[in-house]
């Protein structure tokens, strides 16, 4: 026997499993998700013994082609294993590595860096880019390797300022130079030889660099004190807080995963994920036009999630998580504190004044954030679930970090994007998000509806001779498919349980999603952007529950052609009424760069929400104790200095 | 000479001069702002004079109708007074009183309660509402007296748990019982003579009347230390924080109002302030299809406004401003801590980390709050205005409080809202705000564009050969107007100087509006719901500046017929572009009722943001210094007890 079963099914990849499953193969080791029924009766008993897998991406010398494998860690054998002639697995941070190295030192990109006639103690840095697609012929394993000018050694220095303007492709399978591509420095594509560097300050960030007169100095500390520590526990993976208990997944490619989520006891959902992401870029001078990033896909968002550092990236009492991964020879490595977990006060949760005297009960809106930030290359995402104590549950996505630069002509400005230096634009792009809810409100079995607020008048003018009244008009859903939005109805999505009503509405029990209006992906169903992430097309979909299907845009989207997520799930014919079902919502935005946005963006905040309707009988935090002076502690500012002209009454 | 000239001219009125203004008449004594060009003279030389005057709504025994004065307080004379006989004043503290207590005494009314046959020290309370309009006929000044039963003399005792079956209409000024409206109990509008009251429990928030085992026990407490005290400074109302320096006004109407922002010394806006709420219900059975609230012009977010509570409202170091309201004999009245100022952490405010080294850079998001709480009757609303340190402005509305109930009869479900209690119906509706922005970027003559993506292939497939670009299109407004947004092509708003060209994007100088894309008024052209409000009918209008011209409804919109507002400004023929122009954003949520809101609902968020774009050269807030646990002092959580499964390697 291998690795212990004392694990919940779906707690993440442990280092014994990983060496069980690397003993026999290696690459990209990760767990393979437990079929729900094995899962659901685990849950229902844990002495119920639930078989730990490990999913392997892997190559092997002989063939140019993806392997994949399926290692049961526990009886410590093969279950499965398949050569995908038309896939590309993720990247996976050896061949990254490699596919650097040979870049940086390959002679025909030396004769390039050459010709830069660059200063003294000047180096060039690259970044290996998900190749993308644009003929759907390529077969080759590629990396578009985009290249920067660094000036400096800090390790702060900002290594995306000064874009070299070509662009070496390699294969990573060979690490052969398939060919450089000379980037367009003016208004359209016209390419010229490399010429020697037009210098150019870096636009820094780096606290060093910039010096300490560069700072403002009257920021006051600002610090969060819990003398009785937080208010959650946590055993493994499992975490209770306010009624609220759940178990934290988590992988290297969605990075933190909720399963099993209940609220004071009751069934609220099976499972909540980011699922995928991707941002086409809306610039089409070659290669430029292939740019479209999937970046849970391609690169991960646990694979690249940052250690997190005590009092950088929260504020209070922090508990971490740790994630592993797997070197090149299989080995465990530790990815150290890759999820925080910390309480915060979001200021008034609900209040009401009773005037006739003035009386005032307050409750605060104290939440539970998971928080996590991956880094893909230049830019960074902070995700976070976040609980509250009105049975809310938030998903914040944070796009922050330092937007992709392409070279300029100095003076040039571009219709793509920005300039935001001298010689740097910044293309304007799309960030699309999904995130997938698996429901189980009271029970596995949920149906999704969608309600429209619909005027009566001009239907039923006799029942309403003013013209004030609205209708509530719900639709369920009966058949997996894209969905609309529509804010001129105030379309509201919910999940609802027919089976269960609430005894004070009469309605059944549900969440309703709030979601997130946004411009779908502007590229045309023609296009490989569009083709590779049809998942973006629509704000929502509905499919029925099937194992294995997490991913929106599908298993494989490193130079994928097609989505073979939602644009496949969602086309079969099947009932999704009063089934096991999920909920995807895709939303995002399209960033039309700043120069404010440099060196780093402040970050661009989203939330989606799901909220309790009809699920409980009264409002679910009437029973958080009041706020109070002396829970709270707050202090009245010393006004000495400050002249209140109101009180000289 | 009557009051001090050393008041800013735009700080609230204060007692001395509502002494002045009363010592002549009484009644609604506020600021009359000042003419913004001898504001401008005033901030350029505060040398300069500028007279304060008040503007004073008030009644006189000889007539029926509203009187307006102004009376200039410094000089002591009366700049203007006239009798306004088309147009109602806002609801004032001593009438509404009157109102209430003419109601709960008068005979026909206690009659009916006495056919409720209500247990012993049970109490009616009644609610004078605004009474709205359906004919456009009636002169008179009523209010629609909604009761409740109230069961228990606790302080915080629901006051809306136990709505009565009957409704009465009085003459405010004469004190007549006009009728009583009988409130339909069932799906149609059928009523029926008063009948004994059907016993039901009250559903209570009181933290006594509920008792101590009803609460939850686990939540320890979160409070903030700032051992150096708050990053802010202020004078009088003058407030300078994190490069921002601004001037607080304050009045009965729109509660706090921004004037002057400007950041690290550029102009940013002359006046930012909450401007006018309407609230029509959707139910069209009588009296309810009247119901339409104008929270502002009706009400007051000032008059209304809480007196804040140190450790209820905010946490950390807080600093109070008063307010000032006159009394029926015209004597001054503190309002106590109407509006607390603090500043709060949210999160990280921007993130990078190298990856070749896994040096992070955090910047944490130090926020500056300034809120207030407007009880009207039921509900409240929480708002805030919000400072970031990347010269991002924030307008937040929370809406919380106990939703309007009408009683119902047991066991019927309504079409026009949610059963939340047993008999009690709370009816849907909508909550359309408006905020006014008059811009001053680098100076007082401002654009507003707006910019849509849009894809090129269809245009030009020769530019875009494989169907990825998209060009950003900007559209100028030269007239006023009301306009719409746009989501699916991701529409965004700006206001622009177009005489400022950022060096380095080549763009002009701008701030971007993120707006609320929301269900805009249901109720068609022809009802009197959308001609009192058609500010509600549209997302985006953009007038001309003029003085006086500050609510989105117009003046008085107390049983108003019409908008006078917006309504009339924007179809003015005259020239916004590179002018004194006004931004205008209508926003809101319709309100679908849950049991869950019930007895005080959750608070729900709304957040408008006006954010820099070519506005700086770079991120305004790259100058913060880093996020670091020296500053910071968190804390790793003890984890004796905790099973870390994932350390077992």
């Amino acid at each position: 026997m291998g690795a212990s079963t004392l694990l919940h099914p779906l707690d993440p990849i442990s280092p014994t499993e990983i060496r069980t499953a690397s003993n026999i193969l290696i690459k990209v080791v990760d767990l393979l998700e437990p079929p729900k029924n094995e899962v659901l009766a685990w849950i229902a008993n844990s002495a119920i013994s639930v078989d730990r897998c490990a999913r392997v991406y892997y190559h092997v010398a002989t063939s140019p082609h993806l392997w994949k494998a399926v290692i049961n860690v526990i009886r410590c054998v093969v279950v499965s294993q398949e050569e995908l002639r038309d896939a590309q697995g993720p990247v996976d941070y050896t061949e990254w590595e490699r596919v650097h190295n040979a870049c940086n030192t390959h002679p025909d990109v030396l004769t390039e860096i050459g010709k830069l006639k660059l200063p003294e103690g000047a180096k060039v840095v690259n970044d290996p880019w998900s190749y993308g697609t644009d003929d759907g012929e390529e077969r080759r394993r590629m990396f578009q390797c985009y290249m920067y000018i660094v000036l400096n050694d800090d390790p702060e220095a900002n290594h995306y300022s000064l874009p070299a303007p070509f662009s070496p492709v390699f294969d990573a399978h060979t690490l052969e130079l398939c060919w450089i591509d000379f980037l367009p420095l003016g208004t359209g594509s016209e390419i010229t030889e490399t010429q020697p560097w037009n210098a150019a300050h870096p636009v820094e960030y780096s606290e060093r660099i910039l010096g300490s007169e560069y700072f403002r100095q009257d920021l006051k500390p600002l610090q969060i004190l819990q003398p009785e520590g937080p208010s959650f526990t946590v055993k493994g993976h499992r975490i209770a807080w306010q009624k609220w208990d759940f178990h934290l997944g988590w992988n290297l490619r969605e990075g933190p995963v909720l399963n099993n989520v209940t609220y004071g006891g009751r069934s609220l959902f099976y499972c909540v994920s980011m699922s995928e992401m991707t941002v086409p870029y809306g610039d089409p001078r070659t290669p430029y036009h292939r740019k479209q990033a999937f970046d849970l896909g391609d690169s991960g968002f646990g694979l690249t999630s940052n250690t997190l550092e005590l009092g950088c990236d929260c504020l209070g009492h922090i508990h971490y998580f740790d994630g592993f991964r797997c070197d090149a020879q299989g080995s465990p490595v530790l990815m150290n504190n890759v999820v925080c977990m910390h309480e915060v006060d979001q200021g008034i949760g609900w209040k009401h004044t009773n005037f006739r005297n003035n009386n005032s009960s307050v409750v605060r809106d104290r939440q539970l954030v998971l928080q996590y930030t991956a880094t893909v290359a230049n830019y960074e995402y902070i995700l976070a679930f976040i609980f509250d104590q009105a049975a809310s549950l938030h998903i914040e996505v944070k796009a922050t970090g330092i937007v992709s630069t392409m070279p300029s002509r100095q003076g040039v400005q571009h219709e793509w994007g920005t300039t935001v230096a001298p010689g740097v634009m910044a293309a304007n792009h799309q960030h699309l998000f999904n995130v997938r809810i698996n429901p189980a409100l009271d029970g596995q079995r949920n149906s999704i509806i969608y309600e429209d607020c619909i005027p009566v008048a001009s239907s039923d003018p006799e029942l309403d001779p003013f013209g004030n009244a609205f209708r509530v008009k719900p639709t369920t859903i009966t058949q997996p498919g894209g969905y609309q939005l529509d804010v001129a109805k105030s379309r509201v999505y919910k999940i609802i349980n027919p089976d269960h009503i609430n005894q004070i509405s009469g309605k059944p029990v549900g969440y309703k999603l709030h979601s997130i209006p946004s411009q779908m992906i502007m590229m045309g169903p023609s296009t490989f952007n569009y083709k590779r992430g049809v998942f973006a097309s629509r704000p929502i979909w509905v499919t029925k529950y099937r194992d294995d299907e997490l991913y929106a845009a599908g298993e494989f989207t490193n130079q994928s052609r097609e989505d073979t997520g939602l644009a496949v799930w969602s086309e079969r014919k099947e009932n999704v009424e009063n089934e096991d079902v999920v909920l995807w919502h895709t939303f995002g935005l399209t960033h039309v760069t700043r120069p404010e946005d440099f060196p780093v963006m402040p970050a661009e905040k989203m939330m989606v929400s799901l909220k309790p309707t009809s699920f409980f009988e009264v409002n679910p935090s009437n029973d958080v104790p009041r706020s109070n002076q002396k829970f709270n502690k707050s202090r009245l500012t010393d006004c000495s200095g400050c002249q209140r002209n109101d009180l000289r009454i």
